[in-house]
Order: structure tokens, then C-alpha cells, then sequence
């Protein structure tokens, strides 16, 4: 049985892209050596630093170069638009960001905007009009490590933050420099209205590496992303009794440490029970001395989950393990104190139907039903923000070891490839899905 | 019956020691308020400071005035000796130290050498002529606070480090400044050699707060030492992998903090199954971000045991605890790496029987059968250096909630008149019994 796809017949180069990819990363913010291959670096492009306008500009001299038009908006988002047959109508958009963390690697966001240029490339190769215009996005400061606040622009664009908010946000690195002055000074502050409203997109396709080990792992190639998971992060603190680990026998005790020992277990298991995830990762002590028993734990509960209200069990499980451990385990009969700070969690994601069916369809078509996966992203993503307002669903290539926000993050070549051919395949038949809407 | 102690004649005047402990913890480096009265803060007295040196200038100035000879080795060690009957016998030594941790109390170790001095005063006010003359200690730098080794210059006097191991440790807070420095600045590097051989002491007391909860927890007013525990401080590392908390599901990740986790609440049950102490009570995270799966973690691991075998117990069943938890648990089928720095522990310390058993005597004349308490020392002391070459023994009182090492650390008054009590009547029945030997 021959397949019938949207790209069979178009000339393809899809090393082009790998190329794009260490060329961009070369010029661009290369940093941290991991390997002896020249490629074997990672990035640090921080957003709306020197170099995030270097890149910036060069994407724009690329796109322009393929008759796109550009519009920068008043976050520093740039949309560059393909034309299509039917330009009035609102384009169809692909996107990720070009910053990275400063331990970035050279795929994190950036493989999602150069798969959407090559995917431009290839429409302009083959001299293809799509039915509707296509515009490519690059979303400032997806990642949020030099300003702090992760998908930034996007979720000005989407309307839940506020130009004001974002403007005002300050460098971690030097509290003098605002997000509003650097936009000013790289060139960066446009004048297009930051707002799905008042600049639209008709949906956002959007292709990342997956930032953990479950394609590898599976031995699958493409993830087609039905969502992302609910999460929230919970501050807790217990307090136990500083005393000296040598002149205080066990029995007397009331250790904050030896409560959190418990506490972690714990919500490993509950984690486990309830199939979502629950992470203690920062942790601090008082006083962090070798012969003091720890007075005072401070630590931060990960919990997330597909759903919502798998979110809810596994919070209310995490609790009771809270509540068990400092009753009965560390304070040898006296309850620990503890204090929770329990924000409202994010909840769930669930990406467009449609677009869903139209990743999954691409991705059969491309690597195959055996290769692809269905599954939710775990971390956020600008897909994230855009999902509130337009049609929106994302495509996922494995990332070796499961690796990121560092320098040896890693996708192999041919898994590159893989994934752009089926974002090329996704868009040309949502092009043409849309004649039908 | 009526019980016949050696002090049962003298005049004594113990409320004067409580008073002297409050009067130079206020002129000599009092800090940190706790309290609404006066007498409520602690003492920061760092070894060989100028703090240090006022209150070593005074201690030579009251014990001159009750006739004594005062000798400065030239580890910075006073010995102040008032003269017996027969001054050409090693005298019985009596001490302990006045310098203090950054965040000191009132008590640890100055109690020691003031109830000593209150001895020396009840002897003077008594005109009590001892058979052997008695040498009141003031040790330098027990703490090690500032200059890092605890015991420093008993341990020379007993022969363990040499003074010109002594002399080139730095101040820790100012790294150009030596302890030789600094002792020939405040004018106590003294002439007299460092060494129990060329400047004996026939025997060695000291009364210390206990610095844990067990004579409060058992409503004890006296320890009586038998020793000190035997110890051992391991530093642990276990390798993990760093992953995303959000995109690493449960059953794929390698995390070094569970590991510890399972290790720390496995160390607690060998403790208690040896009847020894071990705790975890300094540690650090590799990367410490919240959502970043740890995947480097050290910690120290400190063991204690009345004994040397019983020490040997608890350090095997710790090691498997941390064989087991990174085999088994934390790394879901792959065991997690980890390295171990397992120094030579110190030994137990065992008291002289004769010393221990003349302290029973008294404390039992003194409290009574009832309210005192034989036990090991779960903290160093300036008399685990002096026991590896002369009769040494131990009184402790109690230390409110076992705090230590605290401003607001606390004995009441009438404890620590108890202790002095029993330390002159132990001293009186020793000089007696040096008559027999």
C-alpha cells in the first residue's frame, strides 16, 4: 500500500536544517565544550542579550530572504509571515524561541524555530503557495532564566500577563536592567500589539525535543503531544530541634532531617500510586552542620499529573505523608511543626483535538504507527500560552539520556530530520484541512 | 546516718561561682540576647582574641590573689597552682577552658575552670592546706572555633600534636593571621615547654555542662563519666543523573537525594538497633533546583558508640544501609555510584576507674544515690586529650533542653552549685587518697 502524503512529491533537504542548527549555534552564543567534535558545545543566548539580537536579526535577513514580512511586537516576539493564497485570512503559525538557559544545549527551543524555517525553505524551493499565509514565530524569552518569568512574550500574546508586568521584570544578574530597556536598546521594543486579538494566528504548531528519556526509553521517534501534564510547587518547611548529634541518643530526638528522609520516600510512592510525578529537589537546612541535628528543613515539593484531578491525589497523598512523618517518625512522640505554602496549581493542558489528529496522522505517515507515541509534555512550553487561545498542539524528537538545559543536550541528526518532516507534513495538511473549516 | 564528706567542715560559698560566671561573661564578650534579664545572653569569646585575652589576664589576676604560681606554656596554656603540704609531688590537676564558640553560651567550659577557681577560693577562705598542691587549668583554644582544631593546645600537652602544628593553623575568618601570631600578640606564648612531661599534673578533673538532654530527660542532677564516646565522621557521595522533574517519569530516574533519603532513615534504625548514635545532619544538592532531579549529593555521616566495637557495629550496618539504598531503590534497576571517605575513627575514651569511682563517692554524698547518673560523654573534651597520659575524669550537670553551643544555653543555679560541690568534695577525697597511693 503506497501512502499518500503532502510531501511526497516536494524535493527535501532536510540536512539543511541540521546544518542551520551548529552553523546558528557557531555564530551564536556557542558555549560549553562536551565533546571533541566541533558541534560538541552548547549554547548561552540569553534572552535579549547581545547576542538573542544577533540571532534575532539573522532570522529576520533569513526569512525576509524568503519573502516573508515581519512584524515585531511590543514584547519582542517576531512573527515572520509566508505568504499564502488567501492573505486576509489569519495565517496558520508555527513556533518556538532562539534564547536559551545559560547552560543551554543547541536544540532547546531553537530546533523548533529553525524545523519552522526549514519548513519555509522547503515551500520556497519547491515554489509552493499554500492556501493560507504561514508565520513563523519566534517567542521572546521562552525560558525565563536572565528575566524570570519562563514563556514571557508568549503569555503576554495569549492575555494572561500584561505588557507592564514583563517590561518591569529585572535581570537576575543585574538588578538595574529592566526587560523594557533591553528590548529599547537591541531594537527590539516593535510596535505591533502584543495580542492574540489584535495579532492573530489561526493555530500554533509547535516541534521541541522532549527534555526527558520516555521516546528513548520506548524506542520511539516521534512524541505526539496530547497536552501537558497540571503541576504545582509547594514550600515546605518543618522544624525539628537543633542539638548536638553527639550528646543526644536517638530517643530524644526531634530531627526535621530525619522527617523530610520520610517525606521523600513518601511521595515517591504516592507518585507512583497515582502514575504522575512527585520530586523533592531543593532542599536546604539549618544549621547544615556536621555534629547539629538539623532544627529546620526547607523544601520544595514538585507534584504533577496528566490531569487535574490526578493533580488533586496526588497533593492530597503528598500531604498525608507530610502529616504521618512529622507525627510519628522524627520527633520520638512530640509532633513537628511544619508550614505549607500551597499555591493554586497550573492546570492541565489539552491541545486541540484536530491538530492532534492531524501530528498523529503526519507522524504515521513519516516514521510510521510502530515510532510514534502519544504522550503529554512535562515541562511548559509557549505552546502552553498559545494553547488558551488558538488551536494548538506540539511535536516531540527524543533527547539523549533524557538530557537538557545543558550543554551535551543532545538529538540525533536523523531524529532532527524526522521530526521536520513531519511538522512539514503537519502544516501542509492543516493547510488544507483548512479549505474544508 | 549521718554521711561524713571531705567538705563537710568548710565554709562554702557557692553562690559566688554563679555570680563570677555571670560577672565576666559581661565584661568579657557577652552577646546574644535571649532573655529579658541581664544575665540572658551568651558569650563570644574566640580563642586568643583580645576577648581571650582579657579574661586570661583576669583569670591570673584572681588566682594570684589566692596565692597561686601561675605557669604559661607556650601553647598558651595557664596553670595557676595552689600550693600543698608537700609542693614537690606532680600536682592534681583541675580544668577546662574559657574560650567559646562564635555563638556561646554562659557555660560550656568556663563553668569548668570558675568552679575550679571556686574551689581554689573555698580552700583559701578555708585556709585549707591540701597534701598535695592543686593546678588549675585554663586549656587554650578547646573549641576550635576560630582557629580550626578543637582540644588544640591539651592535645600538645598530651604529647597527640606537636606546637608547630599548632602554631601555623589560621584564623578562620582571616587567613593571614596564625595561631603563633596571635599568641605572641596578646602576650601568651609562654616559656614553659607544652608537654605533660616536662610540666605534670598528677591527675585530671573536670565539671562541664552536659550539652545534651539525658540528666534533664532522667531528672539526674549529676553525671558521673565513665568515658567518651568513640566516633566517626564519613563524607558520602552518591551519583545520581540530573533530569527534569517534569519529563523524567518516576520509573526512570536515577535520583541521588532518594537514596540519601532511604539512607538517612536507615542509619536511624541501625543507631537505635546498636545503641549508638548516627546522623546526617550536613548536606548538599547537586544541582539544588526545584526542578532538577538531584543528581549529586554529599553528606556527612557521623557515628558514635560508647565503645570501639560497638563503633565498629554501626559503621557496618551504616554501610550496608548505603549499599542497599543505592543498589536497590533510588535507581531503578541501576545502581547509583558512590564514594566514601571513612578516616580513622577516635577511639572511646575510658575514664581512670579510681577518678570515675572517687566522683561516684562524692556526687552520691553530695545529690544523693538517686540523682546522679553514670554515662559516657557524647562530645570531645579537653579531658579525652589529657586521659591518654594521665588519670583523668568527668562531672557533668545538666544543659537545659540539651541546647549548647547556643547563647541560650542554660543550667540553673543551683546545678551548677550542685556540680561545684561535687567537684571540691572529689578533689578533697583525691588529695586524701594521694596519701595511700
Amino acid at each position: 500500500m503506497t501512502v499518500t502524503t503532502f510531501s511526497q512529491n516536494f524535493k527535501i533537504n532536510s540536512k539543511e536544517l541540521v546544518e542551520t542548527i551548529h552553523s546558528t549555534a557557531d555564530q551564536f552564543g556557542a558555549k560549553g565544550v562536551w565533546g571533541p567534535e566541533p558541534t560538541q558545545t552548547g549554547v548561552c543566548r540569553l534572552a535579549l542579550s547581545d547576542i538573542d539580537k544577533q540571532v534575532k536579526d539573522w532570522f529576520i535577513e533569513e526569512t525576509t530572504k524568503l519573502g516573508c514580512t515581519i512584524k515585531i511586537d511590543e514584547c519582542g516576539n517576531i512573527f515572520a509571515t509566508y505568504p499564502g493564497k488567501n492573505n486576509n485570512a489569519a495565517a496558520t503559525g508555527m513556533g518556538s524561541h532562539l534564547d536559551t538557559q545559560p547552560t543551554g544545549g543547541r536544540y532547546d527551543g531553537i530546533y523548533g524555530v529553525l524545523s519552522g524555517l526549514q519548513v519555509l525553505r522547503t515551500l520556497k524551493a519547491n515554489n509552493f503557495v499554500p492556501n493560507f499565509p504561514i508565520t513563523l514565530v519566534d517567542w521572546c524569552n521562552e525560558e525565563g532564566a536572565r528575566f524570570p518569568m519562563s514563556l514571557m512574550a508568549s503569555s503576554v500574546w495569549a492575555g494572561v500577563k500584561t505588557k507592564e508586568e514583563i517590561y518591569a521584570l529585572k535581570d537576575i544578574y543585574d538588578n538595574k536592567t529592566t526587560v523594557y530597556e533591553e528590548l529599547k536598546r537591541i531594537k527590539y521594543l516593535g510596535d505591533v500589539e502584543c495580542s492574540y486579538k489584535a495579532n492573530p494566528l489561526h493555530a500554533h504548531f509547535e516541534i521541541h525535543i522532549e527534555q526527558g528519556p520516555v521516546l528513548e526509553k520506548y524506542g520511539k521517534k516521534i512524541g505526539v503531544l496530547t497536552g501537558a501534564q497540571a503541576y504545582n510547587w509547594l514550600n515546605i518547611n518543618i522544624k525539628g530541634m537543633s542539638q548536638h548529634t553527639g550528646t543526644t541518643p536517638m530517643e530524644f530526638r526531634r530531627d526535621a532531617l530525619l522527617a523530610t528522609a520520610n517525606i521523600i520516600v513518601g511521595i515517591n510512592e504516592v507518585a507512583k500510586k497515582f502514575k504522575g510525578l512527585a520530586s523533592i529537589a531543593k532542599l536546604s537546612l539549618l544549621p547544615d552542620v556536621v555534629n547539629v541535628i538539623p532544627g529546620d528543613v526547607d523544601f520544595v515539593l514538585d507534584i504533577r499529573h496528566e490531569t487535574d484531578e490526578g493533580l488533586v491525589n496526588i497533593r492530597k497523598g503528598c500531604l498525608e505523608v507530610i502529616e504521618t512523618a512529622c507525627l510519628n517518625k522524627a520527633g520520638n512522640g512530640v509532633k513537628l511543626e511544619y508550614t505549607i505554602e500551597d499555591p493554586y496549581p497550573y492546570p492541565a493542558t489539552h491541545f486541540n483535538k484536530k491538530l492532534v489528529e492531524i501530528i498523529d496522522e503526519a507522524a504515521i505517515n513519516i516514521v510510521g504507527e510502530d515510532l510514534k507515541h502519544k504522550m503529554v509534555s512535562g515541562a511548559g512550553h509557549d505552546s502552553c500560552a498559545t494553547n488558551l487561545v488558538i488551536p494548538t498542539a506540539m511535536i516531540f524528537v527524543p533527547s539523549k539520556d533524557g538530557v537538557s538545559h545543558n550543554p551535551c543536550e543532545h538529538t540525533e541528526p536523523e531524529e532532527l530530520e524526522a521530526g521536520f518532516r513531519v511538522l512539514l507534513e503537519a502544516i501542509l495538511s492543516y493547510d488544507h484541512y483548512r479549505l474544508s473549516e
